[in-house]
């Protein structure tokens, strides 16, 4: 089990984006608080490839808002750039979720911006909600 | 009647707002879009200060998305610029609102951005809903 | 000519476009200015695929801002919608162009928003500046 | 000294923002990025109340780039909430400002929101600058 883990390094999904006017600022380079919506796209991207479509979690009550995130910018998109949005799943525990972003520009190596995001699962009520067994499960394979 | 009217030209309803980077785009100037989130701070703080926030108007179940709006770019807002949003009331007609907008930046007499907006008046179905008359007479005031 | 343009009707340059979360407002459909950075992706990548990605031209000095847009709202798009959009080129002129957008939520035939979009061609000091022949060239294949 | 820090406990600067509609999403609630442009709002505004506005900062060629941020989710904010953006300085030094923000609702005692956010001083070429002394300074009087 383990040696399957080492031998086969977890992936991150990845969701291309290519940055569009809307996202620069007077600097030339992607408004700081523009990365997180990049974010929210590759979570996104990531449940739905994982078999639960966000949407479908909303329609069956259960919603994910952000408790706390945390960013860092190592460099700087601008204009146009095919950006890779790369994510991972940290860890799932009852009702919270926790997410990496690696916001990247092939070739380059290095990540331009690097985030993590909690997500609180909760009800439409606001009371924190375990996530379903086949969620958390779906999930796992994406852990990192 | 029209004596009184003429003896009280129809000013604008004024908001004033100061552009943050965010509204920036790598040209320098603020992002074409923003400029119909400017229009919205006008028509709510007009609504607001005529006596009928928007979000009490909500609250009864009344909802003005928009339906059609036309935007003509004269000159641009940089970052940083105290702009003035002059709002005023073009039509109302059972469950249509037009607005005019203005950006200015003064002491400069022409505006900067020239917009008109058209409101469709809703129920929380969707139905169209005339205006109560309390909020179309509320409205005359700013009419021009 | 006219028989070879019957023959060839013009289809529209498609981008497709997945709505996020931050694209929505509280009412549940996509804020009304946000239509506009749609735009905006449609007609950077008909400009792309006509072998002219927009990058480039800033690049050679020629910069395209918006001078005037209409937008029609007919009916709206929702959160996780895959939208498609459509992007014609209307009419280019020595320093200007006007470019139409619909937006579509296949396989609806109706688009829910309808735009117009004139974008003034100018140099790094604001001048007008007439389109390259070439680029006006290219941009004849999307002509509508 | 120490007594006069005491004697003086540091306040925060504040600036009020009334929320719109393009600020909330379809959970009713204010988008987590947007808090981001609050965050900004509010060290604008107090650099601007120390005598360096920001837009003067860069004419003499400082920028200050975000390069690491951490937001905590704690409430929520919603539409037409007329909010106090909360705006401390953690430290100066050298070539790196940390400034802490917390989002409140008055009179409710508990921010919704807070904040801190690294910005680092480079020069137009991107070279780490010192912060001039004059600006450490006056930055002082919002140390905490």
């Amino acid at each position: 089990m383990i040696a399957s883990r080492l031998a086969l390094p977890p992936q991150p999904h990845i969701t291309t984006y290519r940055v569009v006017y809307a996202d620069t600022d007077k600097m030339g380079r992607v408004y700081y608080a523009r990365y997180l919506v990049y974010f929210e796209r590759g979570r996104t991207e990531l449940l739905r490839s994982a078999g639960f479509p966000y949407r479908m979690l909303e329609e069956h009550g259960l919603f994910l808002p952000v408790r706390r995130c945390e960013i860092c910018y190592l460099g700087y998109a601008v204009y146009d750039d095919e950006l890779h949005i790369a994510t991972w799943v940290r860890r799932v525990r009852h009702a919270t979720v926790i997410i990496a972003n690696a916001i990247c520009r092939p070739p380059e190596p290095r990540p331009l911006v690097w985030g993590e995001v909690e997500l609180a699962s909760i009800d439409a009520q606001g009371r924190p909600q375990a996530l379903p067994a086949k969620v958390v499960e779906a999930l796992g394979k994406y852990l990192f």
